[in-house]
């Protein structure tokens, strides 16, 4: 209650359309939603609470906006007083909706990009959203154009140019403006491109510092000496010493995913993709740092810890999912910790001032291609997985040109880019999975830049019945994990996998979308299903709420794409196109069809 | 309440996803949507009546579903049985929705058309909709291929070819199915092409007659002595006599718009377009049978008989729109009529068995191109407008090149296709409209095949102030007419063209949908807002309702364009473009994008 009228006095403070309010009040405050994940932090939990568990089941739409764009809509619209910001996909149209007047739009800015840009980004046209801070938008095309937008007007107040397309270059990620600094990454490692986090100058663009993912420590922003890897020194070169030859200026490792940040450690985290190519036997070595987790600085951006969950990666194990962090007692001892759900089925949990691994657990019962990671700190592998040679590509150098079958997870990992949320509440993890598996055949490439490097030829299907669901056909899930143990508490299976953010609500309630379409809210404590309502095209966008006038509302993006819906954003056909994404979704066809609409609910 | 009834046990007899039922047997169905105009009299009036006034204003979004397609999103879904049929624009999908299954796709059909139609479409890529009968549905693609697909299946039965889209036959309209018979139109007349009805036989496809709109009687399935025009045989060579040469070869005159029926009389109502070019000093003569109702023998094609609302059109004043066909007392006597609301500004009702002209109001006071409609049967002018000289683009041959100012109604007319509805309850019309103006410039033009065949320009604006409303810059309105003196009742004005179809029902309740994409409900004897809900685009789509297990649900597309709506479907940004809609409703562009989504709604 007392956070309620909190809410409304701020709003109220708010004058006008838009507010040169900072971040860090904006995000105290949960009537807005300031930041895509919610906070700095990413759990994605509000504390809103108008909307309960007990009269969730009669929430009703408020209203509509169609983006006038179609395919995949990730991310979702920002709230800063009294105006909705709302992306696209490419070309990347932002809206400003001004929520007195039921969304009528305020400004719109249409960036004119090359649509040759379309052709290297390798998983649908995406765009996870814009990011908000001291009066300014900031938008990431896909062209890695970024741009400093005045959020009353529109206007351009600056713009930079953080990469090249024609290399492969691109942009689906948003910013995280953090104390004056903009921290910026960008895609492309599906096209062997180099790839890079850079700050820049909330107020000018101008570049502060970059770090590169692979390369010589300079580079990198590595520190020898300080810059640890699980409590140890990472030592000289450690990224060049991992490679062959010059490989890893074609290394990818891009980190295109989410951005978190400690504001009393001053500390950035983020996750590294997977290494180029996806035949791992033309790169030897543990190809470092791809796949991992990295806390950097936000002043110097030198690293302070690094963690790579997949070395030489086999399987195309992209480690940028979401770093959530929380404060929890791990074995009774109050802990600052950073938890993050893989691509390659394990939730780790770190200490995330120390970089210390303290849980690693299998969130997807299907995965196999690691029986476990080594949590001996004492040990020669410590941090490392335990692999299977079953489900290895590589094949200790044979594997090219031979297909490896019923590899758990699927290339586009027991979880992808959308978000998983923490409730403080319960103290669980709400994970939305991919439950999936593969046949994979690595095959030679030539790196020419701007063009394929993949390297894989892959089969998806559904991860067999009996690990995780008696029911056959079960592509994914909204897992709910215990934050201090890292174990599954429930999981509910869904038809397909799940591809959108999650929201947990201090009403105790956790929504997400499916891939059909509909918005489904669930018990936080069950999961027992309270609520859905099928939105217009299929959900790729993470879950939002705010509250405006006083009032409850919870909204989301549809417009089915990303990887898993790449069959009917990009109208694929071939079962073998998207990476063998196209066949194992062809059913979504059943459901729904393209679109990119904005849903807004409320309580009657 | 017996009528609710009847409709849950028809509903129950149709089993499975699509049944074979005629045509009228839905019809007489409220609990379908069986035929885009509602029934073959298109009054658009359901005699459903869960949803009333006393509870309308609950009404909430039940589901949706994004049609994949953006652009002017014109007609509206049909009800057979369990399921749902939705259209979209170029390209003309079809989808079958479960409506069990709250509108799972049953089967989808997605017809290869040339891009190129989309050059020589005049009006947005539009297509006003699907057509049911025996298991049929039937699809007229914008490249003029007239398909039958299996309801149940989607498989196409059988498929012929109406038109030819490099001279610039094009189509928009909806078919309509008859007897047996499936008359079809088509579109063309801004690029000069020579159009025609045509009726197919629904079973094989074979073509039965085809009749066109200008030339020799024996084209125009014309009897010199049978066919009758306010009355009295139109004598030989009608249309022949009323072009110079043989202009009447690329004279337009297209059907584009709506088909009535009369089963009893077995006619077939409908409206010709505005003759070509739009220079109206280019063909002098009355040009014949442009803006025109023809009421055509469904067996024979033959006209029986002919009426030309605009002479020798010097604004664009196409006859096409629908033909509403009630039972009224007129003077006292229970008479057959049909009444046309035209885009000239007048509200026309005539004894549909006779021709006989009964009625001419002006349904927009700020109509001045004609002071009235000479309605004195011994007049020699009966049945002609009263022109007012100002207005006239033609000026007795000298007005190319001269702009004649502040004509009302501009070129789309009072109304345009949007079609209004009739309730038998309240005995009102309930019409969209348009509340504007323009200057008109004709210019000379030469014919090529294929390429626009305009000749003239336009700019376009709302209706001065004090003119139907008191309030400035008032584009349209909801406007209520007595259907016995064709006298304006009342009239909503809105700051937008209205460019949806109306629905009237039962509960005492009427829908339309705004440029702005809300939805509402008024009171069909009051006018009053009830209710109003923003859909996720502007609506140009055409409001239905139907019952499926006992439950009432309205209906509606979104998605904006359609001439009005031109600017923002096709990224027109020049003010002159779209012949002036583009400047017109550029304010348009602060309500909405571009949008293809199907909005059902219901009770809570
Ligand atoms: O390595 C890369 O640069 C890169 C970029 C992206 C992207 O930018 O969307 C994806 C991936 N990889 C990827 O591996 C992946 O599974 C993926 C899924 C999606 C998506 O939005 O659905 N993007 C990406
Ligand atoms: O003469 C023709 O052939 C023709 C065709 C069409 C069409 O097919 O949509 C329109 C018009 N004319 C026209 O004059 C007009 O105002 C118009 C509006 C619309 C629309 O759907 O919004 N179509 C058309």
């Amino acid at each position: 209650m007392r956070l309620r009228l909190a809410a409304v006095l701020l709003s109220a403070m708010l004058a006008g359309p838009a507010t040169a309010a900072s971040l860090p009040e904006l995000i105290a405050d949960p009537g807005q939603w300031a930041i895509q994940t919610g906070d700095f932090q990413n759990t994605r939990h509000s504390r809103l609470d108008q909307i309960d568990r007990s009269n969730v089941g009669r929430l009703k739409v408020a209203w509509t906006f169609s983006t006038g764009v179609l395919r995949g809509h990730e991310g979702g619209p920002l709230v800063i007083g009294d105006v909705m910001y709302v992306h696209t996909p490419f070309p990347n149209v932002v809206y400003a909706l001004d929520l007195n007047r039921e969304g009528e739009i305020l400004w719109r800015y249409e960036p004119k990009q090359d649509p040759s840009t379309i052709e290297v980004m390798c998983c649908d046209t995406v765009y996870r959203g814009l990011a908000y801070d001291d009066g300014l938008i900031f938008l990431h095309q896909a062209d890695t154009t970024v741009v400093a937008l005045d959020a009353k007007t529109g206007a351009v107040r600056w713009s930079v140019t953080n990469g090249d397309p024609e290399k492969g270059e691109v942009n689906t990620a948003t910013v995280l403006p953090a104390r004056g600094r903009l921290i910026v990454g960008h895609a492309g490692g599906e096209f062997g491109v180099r790839c890079h986090l850079t700050a820049y100058d909330q107020k000018t663009g101008a570049r502060l510092w970059r770090a590169y993912t692979t390369g010589p420590d300079t580079d990198m922003l590595i520190d020898p000496a300080t810059t640890t890897s699980l409590g140890k020194p990472v030592g000289t070169e450690s990224s060049l010493a991992s490679w062959e030859g010059d490989q890893w200026q074609i290394g990818g490792a891009c980190p295109w995913g989410w951005f978190s940040y400690d504001p009393d450690l001053d500390l950035v985290y983020y996750g590294t993709g997977n290494p180029a190519t996806w035949n791992p036997v033309q790169r030897p070595g543990d190809n470092r740092w791809s796949n991992s987790i990295i806390a950097r600085d936000l002043a110097t951006g030198v690293a302070r810890w690094v963690y790579q969950m997949t070395p030489h990666d086999e399987w195309d194990y992209d480690g940028v999912n979401e770093m959530i962090l929380t404060e929890q007692e791990i074995g009774g001892t109050p802990r600052k910790l950073l938890t993050h759900f893989d691509r390659n089925g394990f939730g780790y949990t770190l200490d995330r001032a120390t970089g210390e691994l303290l849980i690693a657990e299998k969130f997807d019962p299907a995965t196999n291609w690691a029986s476990a990671i080594d949590l001996d700190p004492a040990s020669e592998t410590y941090g490392r997985p335990v692999l299977d040679p079953t489900y290895s590509t590589d094949q200790d150098g044979m594997g090219e040109d031979m297909t490896t079958e019923g590899i758990c997870p699927g290339a586009l990992g027991a979880k992808n880019q959308q978000p998983a949320a923490f409730s403080p509440q319960t103290k669980l993890f709400y994970v939305p999975t991919n439950h999936v598996c593969m046949d994979y055949e690595p095959f030679r490439v030539t790196y020419t830049a701007g063009q394929p490097y993949v390297g894989a030829t892959l089969r998806l299907y559904p991860a067999p019945a009996g690990q995780g669901f008696e029911e056959p056909g079960i592509m994914g899930s909204l897992t709910a994990v215990d934050g201090a143990t890292g174990k599954v508490v429930w999981a509910l299976p869904e038809r397909f996998s799940v591809w959108s953010g999650v929201l947990a609500t201090a009403g105790g309630v956790v929504f997400y979308g499916t891939l059909e379409g509909y918005l489904k809210a669930v018990d936080a404590a069950t999961g027992k299903e309270l609520w859905r309502f099928r939105t217009a095209s299929g959900i790729v966008g993470n879950v939002t709420t705010y509250s405006h006038a006083g009032k409850q509302y919870v909204a989301v993006l549809s417009g089915i794409g990303g990887w898993a819906g790449i069959g009917l954003a990009a109208g694929l056909t071939d079962p073998s196109d998207g990476s063998g994404a196209v066949g194992a979704y062809e059913g979504l066809a059943k459901y729904t069809a393209n679109g990119g609409v904005l849903t807004v609910f409320e309580l009657p």
